[in-house]
This record gives structure tokens, sequence and C-alpha cells, in this order.
């Protein structure tokens, strides 16, 4: 836990009440690129039958990595401006991880792209988003 | 609640883990068209100095709203093959509202689309996704 | 053409090659809203035993029609910083229209939508963009 | 000229009346993935002063690059069922270049992506599109 950026983003995600309750936990990070891991929750089952893991929790993990891409960049979060995420297959019972690069840094508007995987390695999800690169203060 | 299919829709939304976290309910249903209501939960907040809620919260709203549209034509939920959210303005503490309509009914692929409001009626997301019609079975 | 925004437009129309090319005509403009229609030709086939037209042609209409229901805010085409469309059927050989609306009008990013129909009145397209408000000068 | 898929592409592209108008030609191609070039054209300009190619060219080179990355596994042409696309920086007066490659092959639905650059390397734009792989037939 040397490196700066992990710690930033470690307490980051420690005081946020919805990353926490993501369960996310950092693989690895380098510049324009993040690698994560989301602990499963019985709270993310869409269909208990089925058991599979709801969409919008694809949707928030595409938009972290993404974002957080781009942290190593700017070493703040940056407003997503919108997102697209395709669904690949159905993401059953258990922790994912995602994997987030940069597309295009501008200096105004960024591109980011991630993609969501089974611990054994199978895309369930990828996407990309827009963020604002800009600082608004 | 004697119409049937809001009675179907609460008792998915009541066995299902995620929908029920999301803390959904029904306020209207007619062909085509879905409105309910989300009851905001302190696990919302992407980040306490802001206290807005995170983008995945909004993107699954958007998907389930969409989604249900569809309900009313074909009582079943539909893989969503994509989505995509726009973010308008920051979403901050409070309830939210989603209105989900169809786009677009086909016989294979049907395309819905959601706004979604706080309960002032202000727009703070609105997106568009791409459902699987055709039964897998 | 007493309407000054109408003829800024088809002014700016005639000037484009490329709007030109695509025979855009304004059908009515009014706030946060407007109709084009454009003129088929046979350069817009995709496929000369089915007649249809490429998808390009109705991505051009989407990003039109939605940036041009701005320009009845701004007075300016606004740089596109992304685009969705769904293909809902095949464009056969004619002519199209275009409706373009405002979703969300902001200082520095707006977001606006499309429909492409028939003559006919049949929806072939639809899909929104993300535009930059804010001014680059 | 010996590649059958090679072949069979560059016909399909000299049959169709919008794709000639784009002056594609093909760089190379490989399982999952295909470069082309697009020969630039006077009518792709969207504003004389400024001199940039339109966003609907660019859409189609998305388009066109994304699903021809499918045809090297399919063997022909794919109904796109929707298309995103971002814009990274203003494409000036110049022939342009497009990668494809697959995200997700899947039996009834895959997901391809798409790169947009000069022929200087600038990327220009990229996007990502869904496309119908099952046979309708």
């Amino acid at each position: 836990m040397s490196d700066p950026i992990e710690s930033e983003l470690t307490s980051l995600i420690e005081n946020s009440p919805y990353l926490s309750w993501l369960g996310l936990e950092i693989v690895s990070i380098e510049l324009d690129k993040i690698h994560v891991r989301a602990r499963w929750r019985s709270d993310w089952v869409a269909n208990p039958t089925i058991g599979q893991t709801q969409g919008g929790i694809l949707a928030a993990l595409v938009d972290f990595a993404a974002d957080f891409s781009l942290f190593t960049r700017v070493r703040r979060p940056l407003p997503t401006i919108d997102l697209r995420i395709d669904y690949h297959r159905m993401a059953k019972k258990g922790s994912l991880l995602a994997e987030g690069s940069v597309v295009k840094y501008g200096s105004r508007i960024s591109v980011a792209e991630a993609r969501v995987t089974t611990e054994d390695g199978e895309l369930v999800a990828s996407g990309r988003g827009t963020f604002l690169t800009q600082d608004l203060g």
C-alpha cells in the first residue's frame, strides 16, 4: 500500500457508503488502467430462482472502473456524463472483476471503457462512459 | 390492487432481493407505461460530503422502468441487451421517481426509455434500453 | 420564410456540402423542436438487392435533428459529444422525416433525442445525443 | 486477393452504392478484426469554413468496421440493432482509417467495437454496436 494513488482510492471507497456496499477492493492500478474486485452479496440478486446479479450492479461496476481509470490521471472522481452498458451473459452468484481503461483523455471531456468478468474470466458485461474532465470549481 | 398486472409486478419486486433493496413501489401502470417510486436509503450515497446518489442506482432505475414498461405487454421481465443512461444533474438525498415507456415493441427486440426525477419533478437522469422480447424457452 | 431561425438554418444547410447531399429541408421549427425531411437518393442504398438505406444515413439524421432542436435555443450547431442510435426496422427506398427534441438543456452539456420515420409514419430509427453547449471561443 | 473473405468483402463494397460512395477499401483482415480506409470526398464536409467531416460519416465507419469484424466469422453483414459513437476530436479534411474488432460473439446477439483515426493515427471517433447474429431466414 505504498502507492499513493492506491491509498487515495482505498480511502475514497471506504468513505463511500455505496462503494463500500459494492464490496470493492483494488487488485491493481497503473496509468490509465484499474482492476478491481467486487465481493458478491445476496442483495445483488435480481431473481432468487435464477440467482443472477441485477444489471444495475454491472452498470455501477462499468461506471466505477471506467471513471477510476481516469483517476490515475486526475486524482479525483469525475462526474459521469453518460454511460453505455452491453450485457453479454447472465452473471451468476459470485464476486466479479472489473477492468477499466482510458479510451481518450481530454481536457474537457474524457471517454473510458470497462469489462466485467466472473472470477473465472467469463465476460459478463462491458461498456463505456463519458466523463467531465474539467474541474467545475 | 385488483389489477392483475400490478399484483404480478408487486410480487416480482417483493421476491427480488435487489428490487426490494431498491425500495420500489408501483405508482401507476398502463399499457406501455409504468411509474414507480424508489425509497431513498443511505447505502445509495456515492460520497458522504456531497451526499449524491451513485450513478449505478440511477442506471438500475432506468433499466427497471424501461424493462417493466414492456412487462405490460409480455407479462415477464425481459433480458436487457444494452442500456444507455444520461446523467443530467446530481441526485441529492431523497426518494426518486422513474417513468418508463415503450419506444418500439418488436417480436424479437424491443426498445424502451425512462426518465428519473426527484419527488419535486427535477429530471436527474434519462435513458433507454434494448430488450430481448423473444422467449428463450 | 419570415422566421429568422428558419432562414438561418436553411442557409446553414445550403452552405454545408454534407447537409445538402442529405437533401434536408425544414418542415417546421418551434422552441426545442425541429422537424425535417431528407430527400432519398440512390447513394443511400446499403445493398441493391434489398434496397435499404444504410445505417450511417439514419445516424446522420438522428444527429442533425437532435442537434438542431437545440439550435432553436443557441442559434449555432453544437459539437456532438456522443450519439446513440436504435435501428427499429429496415428503411426501404424513400425520403425520410426526422423529428428532434430537447431532453435537457444545460449550460455546459445538453441532451436531445430524435425519431426517424418514413413518409408513411413508420418508425425506422430513434436515438439521442449529448452535445457541448458551452461556447469554446 | 487470394483470401476468399477479402474477395467477398470487396465485392460486397463494390455492389453497395453507399459503401462505394464512402470510398472503402480493405487494408487487412484477420479473424475478429478488420482494418479499412475510406477515401475523403468533399461531400463529407459539414461546414465549409471549418472543413470537418460530418459525424454521420464517422458513425457509418464505426458501424461498418464493427459489423465487418463479425463478417470474418459469419460471412454476411449482420443487421445493426444499435450503435454508440463517441466523437473525440474534429476530423479535418483527409481520408480516414477504421479498425473494427469483436467484443463478444454470441449465437443470437454480438457486440463489436471500432476506432476511427486519421492517416496520421489521431483518434477521431470510437464506438460500439450490437448486431443480430441469428439468421432471420
